[in-house]
């Protein structure tokens, strides 16, 4: 059974059906022209939104509907730790296939709904149309900060520490793997599969460095970690020196791309999706820093340093790697 | 040249140069991994997110780039206004064609942003991403209400008086025009193609009439006039009695669609993308309400009244409308 089977309001329920019962500061939810909240007090609000396209972002053919679900919604996540927001609603616009299983769209509600439980996230509204081709999911997600602790781009300064959370690599290697497989990979017992499909967004370690003012600058690594690097050292106006041999590349990745002459390294620099958060941070912040990551149980590796010059540099960089990757474009 | 030709940077910049100088209450505006925003005080926060997908909603053949960007924000302007709130900012999600002429997307933002200056709409930020086939545009538009003053579709009472603003069947005649023309139809001296290509949501009629609690209730009426009674009253528990010979048919689609034996004005119950505003209202805020109308500079008319009876009745319809039309699904 497809959903062309169903009405709008019976896609509508299924949903609601997969949902938490609404909040007190809810005061008009889904059913309604728009949805109406109550602003949380003395906080500022943060907003973000970010699709998710089928044959773009990801694959009916490998993505299962839960991690299709799951990873729309994680996107926007990553993107509110990034600022030290506390997520609190999502907005859900669906383009949907007329030809799209019933219990695909289930799943991936499921996919949305369990990650929003996990994060207190509640769904207040949002859109479903028909689509004339691909899947697409396009989330808008909102939180709040309160003014001081917000986390920008633009905070570095010449001297302060560049940290990364996690490893590095692991999403674009599980692309990799699920696009080349010639069998089905099974994501409890692959670490980057797992990741790609099912990436973690580090909200907590973004919460809880903002709430202690720990670092000076952040964002978060969605299209990779050069093109993070790049990002928040023109946003800050400053450049970094990379110490290659620190960079935490994940170990599966490694092993993974340690196929050809390069240093398997090298590759994973520009691959996106591993939803790290890269942190800068003052030299007197840093035991503040270190104690918040401790509280979010998150890893966190010193990866460089900025610098006053505006250039990036690696140090203890294979051959290939002597030049500071370009970044990702989704354009060109 | 195609946008395939620049980065992602280059297109945010083509965008940021078309906005006006952000509003003091933009704390992070566009460039960083979310936007923050000062709340309003004393005000509810209203969001709505609609998206206009390419095959779907609109046809590059017909719709030029400036409407299909002036109709992506006004269908989400008009939910904004179905609350009575005034609309503050907008987050733009594009899902673009690689193919895209640069030319059309700055006519597409242009659009936007020409509805938005005129409504006094911040785009605080948004996402862009490559789309495999269609152009989409999905817009997240924020605003803001006086818990007292939302308008809700659920507030009708029995007794309740039924109004609607402008006419009736105007943009579901105008699309009918341009999927039929065999030559470019001109929207300045066609009101059935000029309201289908540039919707005017109904955002002050919306604000004066919440300002002045004079509605019971609202909803707009993007899926056509008989969606809209069917929506209003299931979500009040309420039925309705519409005298036929008073709904305000557009004359232009009345003449456009008199082509066949029913009465012309039948077809266009059930035809959307009109955007005006259905309200009710008490028999003791009738004057507030006409007052408040009249401010906006907007005709309203009574069609009916709201019944005990939970079912829809006509009186002085033709014969093939005794009974009352099904309302619009998006996927059945």
């Amino acid at each position: 059974m497809t959903i062309s089977s169903l009405t709008e309001r019976d896609l509508v329920a299924r949903i609601q059906s997969r949902l938490p019962p609404a909040p007190s500061w809810l005061a008009v939810g889904i059913g309604d022209d728009a949805a109406v909240v109550e602003p949380e007090r003395n906080r500022l609000d943060v907003l973000t939104v970010d699709a998710s396209v089928e044959g773009i972002h990801f694959d009916r053919r490998w993505s299962p509907p839960g991690a299709i679900g799951h990873r729309a919604l994680a996107v926007n996540l990553s993107d509110l730790a990034a600022m030290g927001a506390a997520p609190r609603s999502a907005l859900l616009s669906l383009v949907l296939p007329t030809a799209l299983p019933c219990d695909e769209f289930d799943g991936i509600i499921d996919g949305i709904a369990t990650l929003a439980a996990a994060h207190h996230v509640h769904v207040i509204g949002g859109n479903l149309t028909r689509s004339p081709g691909p899947l697409m999911l396009d989330i808008t997600a909102i939180g709040t900060v309160k003014r001081r602790q917000t986390l920008v781009r633009s905070g570095a300064m010449p001297g302060d520490e560049i940290y990364v959370t996690g490893t590095i690599g692991a999403a674009g290697a599980g692309l990799q793997m699920l696009q080349q497989a010639t069998a089905p990979l099974d994501a409890a017992t692959n670490p980057c599969v797992q990741r790609y499909l099912y990436p973690v967004p580090r909200v907590r370690a973004g919460m809880i460095v903002a709430r202690n003012r720990a670092a000076s600058a952040c964002i978060d690594l969605s299209d990779g970690f050069a093109d993070g690097i790049q990002r928040v050292t023109t946003a800050s106006g400053v450049g970094a020196t990379i110490d290659f041999t620190t960079i935490p590349f994940e170990p599966a990745a490694l092993a993974w791309t340690d196929t050809d002459a390069h240093n398997p390294g090298t590759s994973l620099l520009t691959l996106g999706d591993d939803y790290e958060l890269l942190f800068t941070v003052t030299p007197r912040a840093r035991r503040r820093f270190l104690a918040a990551a401790r509280a979010a149980g998150v890893t966190v590796t010193r990866v460089g340093v900025c610098t006053k010059e505006r250039d990036l540099q690696f140090v203890n960089a294979p051959a290939e790697t002597a030049t500071f990757p370009e970044g990702f474009s989704h354009f060109r």
